[in-house]
């Protein structure tokens, strides 16, 4: 079966803090960066499977992200998909 | 000046091992999820920076990413304007 590289971002949801976020902004502000006026973080998947086609895909890598890549308690995830995967 | 929000990927670079996406697809296999062939973990960053425009937006940003987001040596990264920030 074909390769697909599907990405997955995974962020906190909006009403959970996030203090690695607050810290980095904070160490921007001591860097001279005021303009900077939040950072987020998060964290970013490229999964690679072996699928039949890009649908498949997308559900394998939807069901992974929700069993292990994020907490769906706190976080969320969105997928995209990337171009064929020779090509990164 | 306008909020803009610009979205941060690091990742490392192609020839540097990357031992916890290794992990990730190795419990996977464990999971069950045999057709996952590879994960690659990078970070996700969604900065807001106060700008005049667009171009200065990306501009700071790149200078902050370079600075303190991702570490040249064994990392890159790519940025990506997101819609306006008042969407989120």
């Amino acid at each position: 079966m074909p390769l697909h590289t599907v990405r997955v971002f995974v962020t906190l949801k909006p009403s959970v803090f996030d203090p690695q976020g607050r810290t980095i902004v904070e160490s921007l502000h001591s860097l001279g960066y005021g303009n900077v006026a939040d950072v987020r973080q998060g964290k970013y998947f490229e999964v690679q499977v072996e699928a039949a086609n890009a649908e498949d895909a997308d559900a394998l890598v939807r069901d992974v992200s929700s069993t292990l890549l994020a907490n769906p308690v706190i976080e969320g995830f969105r997928l995209e998909r990337a171009e064929p995967a020779g090509r990164r």
